[in-house]
């Protein structure tokens, strides 16, 4: 093994936790900081925190540690997306094959248990409410405050994850305070509010609980997840301001006429709603991108803090992981998680989170507005169905992303980017509707390809 | 005349002086805050100052608080490029017509004057070693702490302006504490030293006075723009990590070798080449995008604040100086600096903002290598005598850009993009260089247009 270094990680949450059971398993001494008081005995997460989808990538991260099968008992399993129209009615779309799924897992539940699977390693401590207040590149110091005790420490180490989310204070310190670092924020016009549905009289769900629930509605949606106990978490992505907006919703008649204008079916299934409405935030969804991710040889940012995406791919937490994947499979290449182990991770992941931030943005337009449209149902069932036929030819962008944590995310954009190209082609086959699964489709298909 | 209000100007700089001088004017109270000392009695700039080139835009802000003939007096008309070409030997461009110039003057120099002529306001004070710590939107203050005495004070006021610069500390407290901020900032490669040409043994400049002078190199460039007392300075912009980048060149042997190389002809020119190299910092040049601009209806970013660029379509200035005219517009228009006047000055200025930021790293490319070729050389000729026969029906981007403050960056943009792709295919005309002044290729552009 390499000489043990002793790191520094900013941050305890999903990827904070995991990235420091990776680098403990290879013998370094890791402190963790993290902001917020001990969320294992105070209860502090409330109507702010979207259920998480774990997929493909990010299972991979936790069996490298082997910890999935920790994590599978609290996670429920979706294989598809039920989708509720305007009219009440709802049609059924599968998300891959028969055996696929993602699965749905609460945050707190998750980090929860990533924390004392963290603890459990003899290199790791986490230390809470500890907030990181700069970032001493010079002098090679984090000073962290804390914010029980009102003290203030200095901690030197040799290397530093800031693995402090989408508004890191390891890379906010490092904007103000360095030259030549690249940064973009940005907003999307809509947010998010938080809603129940809440578990039936024996703790049964509601409504099915092994699905995605979709409530399409063209420039916004509503979605619910399962939790264990019989709830859903369901999501109101709305415009901000405008017309038809959370900025227009101002009375409890406002709510209950848009929700029965919007989303009748749901009504009778949300008992609090008007006191869910008033109580949960409205809160904002950024992306961003950032260059370089390492410094100095030796401060490297990792999960949102690198690369912060809108959830719509449900991808946010699976990146992080994979990032921990990637980070830990380039320390066996290198033989240590040296300067070079560090370069080769921001090249390599650069590209990936940029790619899925923009797949995450244009996710939400398919799933706000194109799984309620024919021809793009249309479309998926032609691509499912050539897939069946030439699984090595075609894999839709989806089941890419979600199901093949072989193939990167950058590969899946241009991928898809392609293959978008040639089913515009094929949409427009006359009597398409028709001959969908057709030799003659399937030929038209081979031959653009 | 509108209520009298109190204004707070963050920054003392070009567009922070001028702004005064304009709300001044509307008969406001405008306070200043600075956070540097006074430069009109420290000696504080060295090294980092571009010269900078006023143009017409620039002109009709100076001229709308009637300060443009003060400046005239320390400005240095350029009337077109002097090309050195790596042989010696040099060639000259024209910028626009005959009488057509861009002015040079020292950022030093017009930064004082403008500090003066805001003074001389009744109703305008300026207070420096001011740093902005704070801006409390919640409670309406900008905390000031005063470097020199070591206090702190709260400033509450009916406006408030960030005109404090590229780092702006109004935006980066909006960006750190305020939700759906979008913001971006980004590097280009190269970076930039400040050298020096001094004047003749008499006070005389030694290279032609009334032009820019560059030595395009394809991927870099040096420039020299005239200073009043004879000498000129000169910027070399260059890779800053690369093979042959300033962090490649690290002896004075190196020093050497690469002038001899690249700009032989100002070596003899250039007695203190070896100290200046040394002495002066390299600086490194970013884009700065951000929305929105206003918040609050009173807290206004305006200048390099809004929107920095780098300085390669000299317009850094002009363009806050035009913000400062479109904001006078607007004050015609609604009656008053009121919520209406800030918002529109925001949604009129932003697309030229991001305009002539995506110019100025486009002429970058132009400057540092289609200077020195050839088909571009005949292009722009071919533009110039069509827009001579045509004054109505092609001005020559570079001339909407620096002689047209009637057409609006986002417009000259647009345009210059459209003029392109009529050259693209224009230069593709068989035998194009013996008959680019002829009555077919008139007739070949009027058809394109």
């Amino acid at each position: 093994m390499a000489t043990q270094k002793n790191i520094t990680v900013v941050g305890a949450g999903l990827v904070g936790s995991l990235v420091s059971i990776y680098l403990a398993k290879r013998g370094h001494k890791v402190q963790v900081f993290e902001r917020r008081p001990d969320m294992r005995k105070e209860s502090i997460i409330a109507g702010r925190s979207i259920n998480l989808a774990l997929s493909d990538r990010g299972w991979r991260g936790l069996e490298g540690v082997g910890i999935a099968d920790e994590i599978k008992k609290i996670a429920i399993p979706m294989y598809g997306r039920a989708i509720h129209l305007k009219d009440g009615s709802s049609t059924y779309q599968p998300y891959g094959k028969d055996s696929q799924a993602i699965y749905s897992v609460s945050r707190g539940g998750i980090n929860m248990k990533l924390m004392d699977l963290a603890e459990q390693q003899p290199n790791v401590s986490i230390h809470f409410s500890e907030r990181c207040d700069k970032v001493d590149r010079k002098n090679n110091t984090v000073t962290f405050y804390n914010t029980v005790k009102e003290t203030e420490q200095q901690i030197k180490s040799d290397l530093v994850f800031g693995a402090d989310g989408a508004f890191s204070a390891v890379r906010t310190n490092i904007q103000l305070h360095s030259d030549r670092f690249d940064y973009q924020q940005f907003y999307i016009d809509c947010g998010y509010k938080e809603l129940v549905i809440p578990p039936g009289k024996n703790g049964e769900h509601l409504i099915e609980k092994n699905c995605l629930h979709i409530w399409p509605r063209g420039s916004f949606m509503m979605i619910a997840l399962p939790n264990m106990d019989g709830s859903f978490t369901c999501t109101l992505f709305f415009q901000m301001d405008g017309p038809l907006s959370f900025n227009s919703i101002k009375t409890d008649a406002d709510v209950m006429q848009f929700f029965k204008e919007q989303f009748p079916d749901a009504i009778p299934l949300m008992p609090t709603l008007l006191n869910d409405w008033k109580t949960n935030p409205t809160s904002s969804l950024v992306t961003v991108k950032c260059k370089p991710w390492v410094f100095d040889d030796r401060i490297t940012l990792i999960g949102d803090a690198a690369h912060a995406i809108v959830p719509f791919f449900g991808q946010g937490m699976n990146c992080g992981f994979e990032d921990c994947v990637v980070l830990n499979q380039l320390i066996d290449k290198h033989g240590d998680v040296n300067a070079a182990c560090l370069h080769e991770y921001e090249t390599l992941r650069k590209p990936d989170g940029d790619a899925i931030a923009d797949l995450a943005i244009a996710n939400f337009i398919e799933m706000r507005d194109k799984t309620a449209d024919k021809t793009f149902l249309l479309q998926k069932k032609i691509e499912a169905h050539f897939n069946t036929k030439y699984p090595d030819k075609w894999i839709p962008l989806y089941s890419m992303v979600t199901y093949s944590p072989d193939i990167r995310y950058s590969e899946a954009l241009l991928n898809g980017i392609k293959q978008q190209a040639i089913m515009d082609k094929i949409m427009l086959m006359p009597n398409i509707e028709n001959k969908w699964d057709s030799e003659e489709v399937e030929k038209a298909i081979l031959n653009l390809l």
